[in-house]
């Protein structure tokens, strides 16, 4: 199938705006080289490597992805340094990240001994060297261990041949987590420990990075399109969001009640205010329910609703998750349809 | 890949525990043999052709897609009378519809007539005769119309030479809809247009389908699976629920705090009373909280933290968002993996 135009595409379709892309890449890069540190995209927003090669080109150094099975999309697409911010945890996904540690640079993340040492048996059997940094617990209390435990882990990290620790991850990197980093830094100080990489991340912790001069690196991954989550953080405006899900109106049979063909498929079910979405040609009607494959939209703030077959345009809440329901995504340069992507790390939850 | 049994796999993934999915095609089949009525398999819940074939082996009358895309996979695999109640809408859609409409029959749904006359339009262009009911709107106000603009529908389908009145449509076909349905049918009655179908559907209409006797078939999805929103809506028990996804537990530092490898790429982000999904093993742990890779779990209900590494499963709490995520999903028998199943239809929006 070819499209020329964005006319030609159906509906749902998840179309990225390319000049507001660009803009985004260039921006992000220039805030880290202004604070003399290197961004590493997390490649979750986009899953595609096409897109991470254009933020490659504008200077990012490597990548992160989430999963082993991400990696290894990426690793075949021709990426040699991909870190993995996670704990990778179980018998058959750390033999695969071994594996993918002999063929490119591989930096993971632990915060319990159980998680290094699942690591170091499969480095040591696939006789693979894998490096590794120990994540902080920060302010979303998801992952991450304390400045103590993190000394004890880079101990033991140290101490294995097949490990090689390279640094400390926090996830987000807010300025309200500093004196835990810095705690920890001072710990592998005094213990002799060498420090390559501090590695921060989180939208929010772009405007905050100068507050962190310790950071060597920020990941982030929304900024590459934005999202409504974003505007509402205050992080951009929606001038700078550049994904936006196109949608047809298929119902309007009452005043108050439009439904698109959108739904839980096409834009995700996470909510701002009660909301799944922002409508760009009627920004005060209420996308306020979804079903799968049905959009409702309460439009009692007009006096005339869309007709059957009118085309509206969607900002999703949040970009990443809207990028995973989708086999292909659509680069726009105006109306042209510029890139027809493959999403080619989508679904993979290994 | 070869699975042998559920330890061979990876988490997350989604299992179906293929004892329970033969109980429920039974069961379901037999609720209709009893009340003397066809039913009609959504696929929605598992997408994939394998699963809709043991449903028709069981009894079931075609099948019922939400999308073009769906049917076509559908079509492609065999299955020759599917219906689609769903208002399709769009130049291109409704050209691959009547291009279906050749190969299979096609049934679908209208609630407008800029509905009608856009599909009548690809059925004169492609020479394709194509069934069409008319939906009427119920307990959900989602679409469908009133059953004196349905009786204008009809009679606009009637006249036209390559659409085939073929009913009236209804979602949820709860008893409380009845009014209406009979209204409308009087209506249809009294101006001689026959009725072949008249369609109900949703999960709750099941056990209300005896109240309706107009009803000629029903269509619902979820019943094969069932899942924690069935559960709480009283249609069935956690032991009736077929699915379920392994989880592997990654963090556990704090007396409270177990985070699992599951977050809202594995399990969607639908919630019931603040619960992303219920924990087989832990029943009174709270899965509170996902990020796409992270299922947040309360412990505090409990004395010991489960380790690192250990296995635990989720009964979802809406199984239909969950195939949708997955490339592909596993049927076992005990504990041997005797299906690997390819999501044929998953992430088709169009």
């Amino acid at each position: 199938m070819t499209f020329s135009t964005v006319h030609d595409l159906e509906t749902p379709s998840v179309l990225i705006d390319l000049e507001r892309m660009e803009r985004n890449i260039a921006v992000m890069q220039a805030r880290c080289d202004a604070l003399g540190i290197a961004f590493r995209p997390h490649i979750k927003t986009h899953k595609i490597p096409d897109i991470a090669r254009r933020q490659q080109e504008a200077g990012a150094t490597g990548i992160a992805c989430q999963k082993v099975s991400e990696a290894e999309v990426f690793a075949d697409a021709g990426f040699n340094d991909i870190q993995l911010p996670y704990n990778i945890v179980g018998a058959r996904k750390t033999r695969r990240l071994a594996a993918l540690a002999k063929r490119v640079t591989v930096t993971v993340t632990v915060d319990s001994e159980a998680v290094v040492d699942g690591i170091a048996a499969a480095a040591r059997e696939a006789g693979a060297s894998i490096k590794m940094m120990v994540e902080l617990v920060s302010l979303g209390a998801r992952t991450g261990t304390t400045p103590e435990a993190a000394l004890d882990l880079a101990r033991r990290i140290v101490a294995d041949e097949h490990l090689h620790f390279a640094g400390v991850m926090m996830y987000p990197s807010d300025a309200a987590a500093r004196p835990r980093l810095q705690a920890a830094l001072a710990l592998l100080d005094e213990a002799g420990i060498a420090v390559e990489m501090v590695s921060g991340g989180g939208s929010g912790a772009i405007s905050q990075a100068q507050l962190l001069p310790e950071l060597t690196e920020l990941r982030v991954g929304t900024c590459i399109f934005w999202d409504w989550n974003s505007v509402a953080a205050g992080y951009c405006r929606f001038d700078d969001c550049a994904m936006r899900v196109r949608a047809t109106v298929i119902s309007a049979n009452e005043a108050s009640r439009v439904i698109l063909d959108s739904g839980s498929k096409a834009i995700h079910s996470e909510t701002i205010d009660g909301q799944f979405g922002y409508l760009l040609e009627y920004a005060n009607a209420r996308l306020h329910k979804v079903n799968e494959e049905h959009g409702y939209v309460d439009f009692s703030a007009y006096d005339d609703l869309p007709a059957v077959g009118e085309i509206v345009h969607i900002i999703p809440v949040h970009t990443c998750v809207v990028t995973n329901l989708h086999n292909r995504i659509y680069g726009l340069r105006g109306e042209a349809v510029e890139a027809v992507w493959e999403v080619a790390a989508r679904g993979l939850v290994w």
